[in-house]
C-alpha cells in the first residue's frame, strides 16, 4: 500500500488567494513538479475564487522566489537525507540530468528553438528548474520542467490529491502529513501531424517521520510514465515507443510492461468520448512493493529512455510533407489533449482549485487546437484508424 | 425557493453506458437544452466509463429518435399542459420562434453559412430542434439548440446537477422527481477577432405533481441570460450590447439588470485566472419570487432582445480589417471560453460526467482555440484593456 500521487505535470506552487502564512507548504505544492518565477501582471481577484471542494481553505503556501542560477541542489541543508548518497539526492541529480540531456536533444532537432529557462527557490528549501521551448521549427510548444518540494499536506489535501472521496479515512487519521516530491514533467508538441506529441513525468515521494514520532517508520513511492499520442499512426513509430519502453521494464520485472502498459490505457481515457488521448505507453503509480534501489533505478531507465524512444521518431518524421486536412485532423486530436488535461488530469484539476500558477499547469496544453461539430473521419481512412486505436487499445509489440 | 437548474449549454440526451431501461428519462436530460439525430460512428468503451460521483449509476435515459420534420410541439399529447394556454405550451412556442429568428438573422448577416438542422424526439414525449452554422463567412461555429424534455430526476441526480455537495438534504427526502424542462441555447462564433462571441440561454423548468399526490404543490422557475465575449473592447459595441439587456430588464423590474448583471459576472468567472470569460451581460437563475407571467414576459423580452443586441454588432464588425496579431489574441481569448465550458460550466461538466452526447454538449467550444506560455499583453495595449476588463468588470452603461 502506498498513499496515491498525482500524475501532475505541470502544478506549480504560488500563493493562493486563500494563503495562510503560518503554514509553511501546501497542498498543491505536493504534486507540485514545476515552477516559473515570472510575475503576474495582472493581480487576481480573489472573491469566490475557491469555491469548489473547499481544498483551498485548508492549505497554503510559501512563496517561490526567482533564482539567477541554478543550485547545486534543491534539497534543504538541514535535511539528513541531502548527503549525495541518499535517495532524495539521486532522485533530484537524476532528474536534472534528464532535464538536461533531453534539451538538448530538443534543442538539436529543433534547430532553431531555444528553451527558456526559469529557476525558482522557496525559502524554506526545495525549488525548481522551468524550461519552456515555444514556436521552434519543429516543436510548436515543448515544457521540460523539473522540481524538488518540500510540504506538509493538511488531510483534506491530502485526501483530495489522492482523488479520495471518502472511502478511505487514513488520511483523516494521519493528521498533516510532512512530505518531500521531486519530478520531472514534460510535453512536448512538435508541428508536423506526422511527429508525435509526447509526455512523460517521473515523481518520487517521501513521506518524513512526523516531529512528534521520529521513529516512526516513512513511506516513500515512485510514479511516472511515458506515452505517445500520435495524430496518424505510423506502426513503424508506435512500435519502437512501445519497445524502449518495453525493454526499460524488462531490466526489471516482466510483469511491468503489459502492466503498465494497461494501467497508461486506463489513466488517459476521456470517458466522455469513450476514447484514449493517445496511443498510450507506460504509466505507474504508488511503487513501493519492490526494493527501493530498484525502483530507483527502474525510474531512471525509463527516464533515460525518453531521447531513444523519442528523438528518432521526430527526426524522421519532422520534415514530412502534410496537406491542410493533416493539420486540421492533428489539431482535432490536440483538442482531444485539451479536455483530457483540463477535465480529468488528477495534477491539472488539482491545480486548478488550488491556485497554482496558470501558466505553469496548463503549458501542457498545445498552442492550438480545434472542435469541428460532429467530425466523423471516414471508415478506413488514416484518421479512422487512429480514432479506432484510442477506442480500441491495441498491443504493438 | 427554488431548485437550482444549471446553465447548461449544449447538454443532450444519449444512452448512457449504464443505462438503465426501467427508468424513463435522465438526470442530464434534465439539463438538456439540446440533442442532435446523428449517430456516433464509433461506439463507446465503457468499461470504467463514469468513475467520477456516482451519479451515472442513478440515471437512465430514453434513446431519442430522428425525426424528418419538425412536430408542431414537442408536448406530450397526454400533458394537460399541451393546451396552447399553457406556460408550457407558450414557452415552447417562444423558443422555437427565437431560434427561427436568430438564425434567419444569422444566415442573412453571413450571407453564405446555412444551418444544419436536425430534429428528434422521445418515444414517451419531447425532442428537441439542433442547428449548427459552420465554417460560414462571417462566422466560424454557431449553434441554436431548443429542447423539450421530460424526465424524472433521482435525488442523487437532482444534487449534482444543483452542484450540492451534502448541506441540503430536501433532494434526498423527496425522492424522485418528475420535471418538464424546456430550453432554448445558443453559442456564436465569429471568425472577425473584432466581432464578439454572443452565448444565449433562457430555459423554463416545471416539476409534475408527484403521481401518489396528484395535489400537491408544483415547483417552476425560470432561468436564462445573454453574454457577450469580445477580443477586443469597441466601448459602442459593448455599450449598446448592455443597454439592450438593461432595456429588456427594466420593463419588468429596475432591480432586474444590476441584480443580472453581477450575476452574470459572477457566474462567468475562471477562477483559476482570476479573470471573467468575457464581459457580461446578464444571468438569473431559479427565479420564481415574480408573477409567473410576468416572468414569462420577461424570457421572451430577453430572448427576443438577442437579434437587435447581436446583429448590428455583427453587421459593423465582420468585415473589419485585422492582423494576425489579432486573430492569435481572439485565439488565446477562445483558450479562456474553452476552459470556463470545460472546467467550470455547470451543464458541461454535468453532461461530461453522465454521458450526454458529446458533440452536442462541446458545440459551444469554439472551431480553433491557442495557449501560448505566459503570454502577457503590454501594459496600456488593446489586449491589456481587454483583460483588465475581464478581471475588474466594469459599469458599461
Amino acid at each position: 500500500m502506498a498513499y496515491s500521487i498525482s500524475n501532475s505535470s505541470f502544478l506549480l506552487s504560488r500563493p493562493s488567494p486563500c494563503h495562510k502564512p503560518s503554514l509553511s507548504a501546501t497542498s498543491h505544492s505536493f504534486l507540485s513538479l514545476h515552477s516559473a518565477s515570472t510575475a503576474r501582471q495582472f493581480s487576481s481577484h480573489s472573491a469566490g475564487r475557491i469555491r469548489r471542494g473547499g481544498v483551498c481553505a485548508a492549505v497554503a503556501i510559501e512563496k517561490e522566489v526567482p533564482e539567477n542560477e541554478r543550485p547545486e541542489t534543491f534539497l534543504r541543508s538541514a535535511d539528513p537525507a541531502a548527503v549525495s548518497t541518499s535517495v532524495r539526492a539521486r532522485f533530484e541529480k537524476m532528474i536534472r540530468d534528464v532535464q538536461d540531456e533531453v534539451c538538448a536533444a530538443l534543442e538539436a532537432a529543433d534547430g532553431t528553438g531555444k528553451f527558456k529557462e526559469d529557476v525558482w527557490s522557496r525559502p524554506g528549501g526545495g525549488g525548481g528548474i522551468s524550461r519552456v521551448l515555444q514556436d521552434g521549427t519543429v516543436f510548436e510548444k515543448a515544457g521540460v520542467n523539473v522540481s524538488v518540494v518540500y510540504g506538509t499536506m493538511p488531510p483534506e489535501a491530502y485526501r483530495a490529491a489522492k482523488g479520495n472521496t471518502g472511502a478511505d479515512n487514513e488520511g483523516a487519521k494521519a493528521g498533516p502529513v510532512p512530505f518531500f516530491a521531486a519530478g520531472i514533467s514534460s510535453v512536448l508538441h512538435p508541428k508536423n501531424p506526422f511527429a508525435p506529441t509526447l509526455h512523460f513525468n517521473y515523481r518520487y515521494f517521501e513521506t518524513d517521520a512526523p516531529k512528534d514520532a521520529p521513529g516512526a517508520p516513512r513511506q516513500w513511492w515512485f510514479g511516472g510514465g511515458t506515452d505517445l499520442t500520435p495524430s496518424y499512426i505510423i506502426e513503424e513509430d508506435v512500435k519502437h515507443f512501445h519497445s524502449i519502453q518495453k525493454k526499460a521494464c524488462d531490466k526489471f520485472d516482466p510483469t511491468f510492461y503489459p502492466r503498465f502498459k494497461k494501467w497508461c490505457d486506463d489513466y488517459f481515457y476521456i470517458k466522455h468520448r469513450g476514447e484514449r488521448r493517445g496511443l498510450g505507453g507506460i504509466f505507474f503509480d504508488d511503487m513501493n512493493d519492490y526494493d527501493q534501489e530498484m525502483l530507483l533505478g527502474f525510474a531512471t531507465e525509463c527516464a533515460k529512455s525518453v531521447v531513444p524512444a523519442y528523438i528518432p521518431i521526430i527526426e524522421k518524421r519532422k520534415d514530412t510533407p502534410f496537406t491542410e486536412e493533416h493539420k486540421a485532423w492533428q489539431q482535432l486530436r490536440r483538442g482531444r489533449y485539451v479536455e483530457f488535461n483540463l477535465v480529468y488530469d488528477r495534477g491539472t484539476t488539482f491545480g486548478l482549485k488550488t491556485g497554482g500558477r496558470i501558466e505553469s499547469i496548463l503549458v501542457s496544453l498545445p498552442l492550438t487546437a480545434r472542435w469541428q461539430y460532429d467530425h466523423q473521419p471516414e471508415v478506413g481512412s488514416e484518421e479512422w484508424k487512429l480514432l479506432d486505436a484510442c477506442i480500441n487499445p491495441k498491443e504493438w509489440l
